[in-house]
């Protein structure tokens, strides 16, 4: 990647970069109703993450040497989960693993939005049946599928692996069924339009990459309904949110400050926006270079 | 290794659980004079210790496999220094290495000071060359070296290979010359003892891992003069800082903060009882299966 040699003066291969973007992203505060280096939730603390992202790196490092985009996700995930917090990446890491791929191909000059697009394009129906295995490492948000995917439910995990070869669909197909109503599955399809846009923001600033993780956040989560959020709450509560985090960063630090203690009070945590930052640190950090 | 097999529930390598006891060590608050969860220095910040942490992975995985301790300390500070912070982890590092060699290997039956004190005996005079290599990456706090030493001061880096060859001295003989001076050379010469009762104190708590790492630094802060201090700042600042972290341990939260503040006023981290309890972290997830 002729971007990389020529900014990059470290030897942090993708998969590294992918670990270390996961770190920086929970290092950034304030990330209102997150996880962060401030914050702690009842049941998910900071070291989780830490375990997860550590966990994570095999998985990483297989997608960066080539391993097929499925098997590669559930390997990460098996191994974030290895915590007590539960799941802590697992979006994050749906998003990083296509991303740490073609940034690991030789054979791609740069890591653009048409690249990233490609990789998923050429992902299979196997990687469709290892993408249900991962769910069963982890519980993970998700809601009743309509009537005619009963047997693709992700909660149904690895049980669900003939129906999914059945219907012949393939990881990115799967995706596209879930882009309506999944931040992520958005991103698959769209060619990571939003993890670019937010890379493209953290790289044009001069802050620590911490606060630029910060600042990115509170960009992302007003620009629009973060999806995990209405997957627990209802859309009405995400576009609130995204109303909120608008009038918060027109307000300054005291609001956002109150903005993030109300949205842990009733339990909202926007996941899908963390995730996004998290693949947009290491577009960062491996198409520009950016030096920690 | 019969306890990692009967306690742990993670696929964790010992390259990969020391990467997390570099993570966690860092996590803990209050650290006083270091940087922690909620302590940036001036020129030294959290995200620093996280690319220092992401970036020694190479060299602990290939202590982990069995490479000599040397060239993997050396490869392990090569990464580590790729960030702005400068040296991060050296010290931890050269605990961890041998550590790391010493869970690795298959068979050794148990992480014990008997099992790393033979892991340290084994080591040679180009164990001793590479670890003057390591030098030539970051600059390390040093003293000068006694005049029969000059050849050997380690600020030469790799120049003094020939000398370190001429005299034939193997790294643990050199760790020997530095005892008395050094805390993390102590260790080596003293089969990890402190290392090994600060693990233990972090096995019996049950507290999140972090405040572990933050009870356990203050701990040993207040039992021997920190000799990272010492170099820096003179003996009597050492033995007076180690009064005082008694004095904050007794006071209690308000104490231990106020010390913190004074700490980093006046430019004082004892870093050697940072390095001592990332090895203790280790050795806890290591032997004792500690779940994060």
């Amino acid at each position: 990647m002729p971007a990389a040699s020529t900014f990059l003066q470290t030897m942090r291969t993708p998969a590294q970069n992918a670990e270390l973007a996961l770190l920086l992203e929970v290092a950034g505060t304030p990330k209102p109703g997150n996880v962060d280096r401030k914050r702690d939730l009842p049941d998910l603390r900071f070291e989780h993450f830490l375990a997860g992202a550590v966990g994570a790196q095999d998985g990483l490092r297989a997608a960066g040497r080539g391993d097929p985009v499925g098997s590669a996700f559930e390997r990460s995930v098996e191994g974030m989960a290895e915590q007590r917090g539960g799941n802590t990446q697992f979006g994050a890491l749906l998003l990083l693993t296509p991303l740490v791929r073609t940034a690991g191909d030789d054979e791609i000059e740069e890591l653009t939005p048409e690249a990233a697009a490609a990789t998923v394009a050429a992902t299979t129906v196997e990687d469709a049946v290892d993408f249900y295995r991962a769910f069963d490492h982890v519980d993970v948000r998700a809601g009743d599928p309509p009537e005619d995917m009963e047997p693709l439910d992700v909660r149904r995990g690895s049980d669900a692996a003939d129906a999914v070869r059945d219907r012949g669909l393939t990881l990115q197909e799967l995706m596209a069924e879930s882009s309506e109503r999944d931040g992520v599955a958005r991103e698959w399809t769209d060619g990571f339009e939003e993890t670019f846009a937010v890379a493209d923001r953290i790289a044009d600033s001069d802050e620590p990459l911490p606060a630029r993780a910060a600042d990115a956040f509170l960009w992302l989560l007003a620009r629009r309904p973060d999806t995990h959020v209405a997957k627990k709450h209802g859309a009405s509560t995400a576009r609130s949110v995204m109303v909120r985090a608008q009038e918060a960063r027109e307000g300054g630090p005291d609001l956002v400050a109150a903005f993030s203690e109300s949205l842990v009070e009733s339990g909202i945590n926007p996941g899908t926006t963390a995730d996004v930052v998290a693949a947009a640190l290491f577009v960062a950090l491996e198409r520009d270079g950016l030096e920690v």
